[in-house]
Formats: C-alpha cells, structure tokens, sequence
C-alpha cells in the first residue's frame, strides 16, 4: 500500500485520476490531494471521503511513495521536488517528456522503458497516446514509413473551464446572445478552432510537434515521417484522429483488423454496413483506444486509414498514468 | 435576360441560389421556382416579390432557358427532361458528375471545359469543389502526385431539416433531454460521425468516392492519387478540409502562400501568431475559398498542409452553379 499524492487534484485530469485509481482499486495506503493555491481549501472525494485539498509545497511530498502530476506549472515546480524526496512521478504535463533521461510510456506500446526510471516518468501527450496504441501492432507487423493525421479534439483536452465554455457558449448561440472567448482564442460553439497549443518551428504548432516527437520517441524510431493538423471541435469529451499510414511492406484492410482485433488496449469498431464505427459519444468514459473504418489506402501501393477514437481524459491522460505506475508497481521496479 | 428555373427552391441550396441569383444580378427575366408535389404551394422571395412554388414536372420547363438543379431526386427525374425542352441545365447533384458527356465545372479551375456542355453542366461534390480550388495553382506550379485530405463536414451538407436537428439536439442535450436522430445514423450534437453518404468500395463512403473521382475529372489527370475520410461535426455551416499534398517539384510554404494569394477565388488567412486562420463562421456567407496552416510537410521532401474552409451551401454549391452560368453566358457558349 503506497501513500500517494494527486497534484492538480480539483482539475479536468486529477479528478479522473481520483475517479480511476478508485476504480482500479490501487493501492492507495493514504491520499494526499494538492493544487495551486488558489484551488486549495476545496474538498474531494476519494472512496466515499472527504479530503480538503492542500497547496503544493515542498513539504508536500514528505513520505509520498507515488506522485500523480496532472499537468500545468505545478509539474515544472514541483515534479523534481517531489522526485527527490523519494516518490516516483509520473508526470503528465509536457516539461520532461522529450528528456532522454526520462522514459515516456505507453504500457501496451513501450513497457520495457519504464524499467529505467529514475523515480519520474513522462506520461505521454493525449493526441500521442490515442495514435500510438493502434499504430504500434502494424509497426511490428509490417513497419509504418510515414503517417499523416488529422485530429478532432475535443475541450476537455483544455480543462474544466473549457467544459463550461463550451456548454455556456452553445447556450448563448442558440439563445443568439453573445459569449465571447475566455479559454479559446475564438468561439468554439458550432465552429472548429485549427489551433492547439502555441505556435511553434516551421508553423506547426507545439501540440503537433508533441504528435510527431513523442510518437518517435515512444516506437524508438527518429526516421519514422509524421505530419499532423490538429483541430479543436465542439465535443465536450473524446479525441478523434483520421490516421494515414503508408507500411513498408503490404497489409490488407482484414489483416490489420485482425490485427489490432488482437492487440491489447485497442476495441475495433468496424462494421459501416450496420453504422457501427468508432465516435466521441460511444468512447467517452471508456479506457480503451477505439478503431474503426479500417480501409487501404487506394493512393498509395502500400497503406491504411484508420479512424482513431479514445476518451483523452482516460487513456490519453488519466488511464495512462496510473497504468503506468501499475506496470512499475507489478514489475517489481518501484 | 432569361427564363430561369430553380429545382429543388425550398431547400438549403435551393435557397441559397435564389439568393446568389438575387446579390449577383443575375439576368433573370422570370423565375420558375419548382419543388417536389410535398413541398409546393410553399412561397418563396425573390427581388422582393413573392412566388408560389410549383410542383416540378415535365409541363414546367416550357420557355425555360437556364434550369438550376439543387440536386437531389428532382434532377435523376427531370434534368434530361429539361434539357430536352431547350433549357441549360446546372445539375447540383451527383447523378451526371462522372458522365464523360457532360463537364463537371468549377469555373477557376477548368473553365474552358464547360465549353464542350450539350446542355447539362454538373456542379461538383462540395468538398470537392473547396479542395479544388486551391490545389490548381498548386498543381499547375509544382504539380501534385498526391493527396491526403480529411474533411470537417457541417450539417447543412445534409439539407435544411439536419439544421433543424443540430439545433434541436444541442438543445436537447444541454437539458439532460433526448432527442433521438432522424437525419443523421447517430448523434449529431457534440458528437462526429465518420460517416457521409453510403458506404461503398473498399470501404469508403461515397462521399470519399466523390473527392477522388471528380477531382481527378476536374484536373484532368486520372492518375492523380487521393484518399479522404470524410467526417461530419457539429457545425450548421461551411466545410473545412486538412489537406495534405505531396507535391512533384518543392515549393517552399511562403511560395505557396504567394500563390494561393494570387489564385483567383481564394482568400489567404495565415497569420497564426495574431491567431489568424480560417474557420467556419468566418467562412459562412462568403464565396471564397480561405487556405491557411500553410505549412511545409515535414515528413517528406516535397509536400505542404493546407487548411481550407468555405461555405459548403455557397461556393460548394449555389455559387459555384451561379458562376458556372455566368461563364457560359459571358463567353457566348449558351
């Protein structure tokens, strides 16, 4: 049994790490919940209890085994902080992913990285997990040369307050109020915002530098071609992707069905005559990557599409994390 | 001045023509506003004056010098009949697309193909027709070998009662109410659906049938190779499109941008760090194409990504026939 703390506790992603660890019935010996300043003194529930959320400081973490970071400024502060009174971090926020001495892990993709730790590990960015679970049985397979994506990402990937942005702006479009923008740059309701994360080299922004990097550094392959656009859509919850793969050698659209059919964390979904395929709705609150319109490629000798669903809270967040700190926990690498 | 009909004037496109016709001034000497037997008996208004819509039938097109064909079931039934009575007929729907007999024109890219018409002109698929436009200056520059593209639907592609839907279900759900689908297979509000017109070869709808075929009859180049996965997303109006190019000669992004900026009927929205690009509420009510995201493909040598968004009922419909009428008209090929 572990004492284990949840930085960011009151936001989007610390409170479906609250909701799975519950679920997964981790090995929670006692909990410390901790936020920013400002949301400290608020109160969780955490298996029928009610805690009162801490500041974090660096008293914070004395005799923490294990240290969930959600994300955001707390993870820059005190994610090494947390390390070097003893816990293992895992830490989904973006500051350590790409540092060679940190493992960035996906445990059906590259468990065997986790065995390296040095008490922190990168949970990878949501968009990377939800690709790279599915792409990773056709890399073993066949060999992937280049993949081009195009993302349909929902607001909750931008927090709690973007939830309520989305709710209340809908609200005021149909009313035909205004609400102007406070989370995103321009009105989410009913329009697509072709914008995640800041702009950053060659006009891609971080977020799809985060798609290409991390993708690369999770199947230890720097060669692999990856392009990506990633979008902002008006759904509250769950990541899509339209995923193009061109393979190094042949695979029909049943082979890579098959395929994935077997591999783990993956649901394929995949039956258009009878208007089954993989969307938002159906994949929200659920811990798998979900596949469906599986189909060749008819531009290119060798290639598949893929439509990619996952709920980005769970798998491309939460899910993860805990998942990996499982992985630590049952093999022995604590 | 002509005798003009207007098939199909109680629908999303249908009204969307009479009120291009109308901002255009276009040379309507009387107007003939036809609908199914359902639908007539309805008014329309058109230059102020109201007009009660007639049920089409093969006595309508009498005198009728240019008949516009929303699309839809009206144009399978009665495009050849009014064709044979002597009118132009501008079909909107998919029915003639691929006939080798009859152009499918978007009037910047292959103008001089309309010239060949025995009186039937298709106007192409909407998604069609927004990737088209900017991807002929590229091709006529650095030529293309092939295309990737993943389109960001609204719900005005599917008529004015999925309107109705996306507006009714939103509200719906914001109450905690159901409101099942009609329209859509599934869920349109808050949701995506992989999933426009019937599921074809291969696995891919006809929708995406539609961008591969007609924009290699479009750019004359049955070799061009396409693959698209069409989603629909909750948004009442314009379409958007990720598109990736490789193209056979390098163009660097800000040559591209150049050219797009001088490519007639495109507007270049590309200044991502003043947090400008295209959208579609930007996009509604306008007849341009906008392009923006433009960005070299770092994932091979010579490719760039585009972001398109137009208004799906303007320019991917009304317009577009409007203007293909215009070119006929003006360069004395009626």
């Amino acid at each position: 049994m572990f004492n284990v703390a949840v930085v960011g506790a009151t936001g989007a992603v610390g409170q479906e790490i609250l909701k799975v660890l519950e679920e997964r019935q981790f090995p929670v010996k006692k909990l410390i919940p901790l936020a920013t300043a400002r949301s400290a003194g608020k109160e969780i529930v955490f298996r029928g209890e009610t805690y009162r959320v801490e500041a974090t400081g660096p008293e914070s973490f004395e005799g923490v085994d294990i240290a969930f970071f959600a994300g955001g400024s707390g993870s820059r502060d005190f994610a090494l902080v947390a390390r070097d009174k003893g816990a293992l971090v895992i830490d989904n926020s973006s500051a350590f992913r790409l540092d060679p001495e940190v493992p960035l892990v996906v445990p059906e993709v590259n468990p065997e990285d986790a065995r390296k730790h040095k008490r922190l590990i990168a949970n990878p960015n949501c968009s990377t997990i939800i690709m790279v679970v599915p792409l990773k049985p056709i890399y073993d397979a066949v060999g992937i040369k280049r993949v081009v994506v195009a993302t349909y990402q929902a607001v909750s990937g931008a927090g709690a307050a973007a939830i309520e942005e989305l709710r209340l702006q809908t609200q005021a479009v149909l009313e035909g109020k205004e609400y102007p923008p406070q989370v995103f740059p321009h009105q989410i309701a009913f329009n697509l915002i072709p914008h995640i994360d800041i702009f950053s080299e060659y006009g891609y922004t971080r977020e799809e530098w985060k798609m290409v990097k991390e993708t690369r550094k999770i199947l230890h392959d720097d060669n692999l071609a990856i392009t990506a656009t990633t979008v902002r859509v008006p759904v509250f919850r769950s990541h899509s992707e339209a995923v193009n793969i061109e393979t190094k050698e042949k695979i029909s659209a049943e082979a890579a069905r098959e395929l994935l059919r077997q591999a783990p964390g993956v649901v394929v979904i995949d039956d258009p005559q009878n208007l089954q395929y993989p969307m938002p709705i159906t994949a929200t609150g659920r811990d798998e990557v979900f596949v469906g319109r599986i189909r060749e490629d008819i531009s290119v000798d060798k290639g598949l599409n893929l439509w990619v669903v996952a709920d980005q809270l769970r798998k491309g967040a939460a899910t993860n994390a805990v998942q990996i700190a499982e992985l630590v926990i049952r093999s022995g690498w604590l």
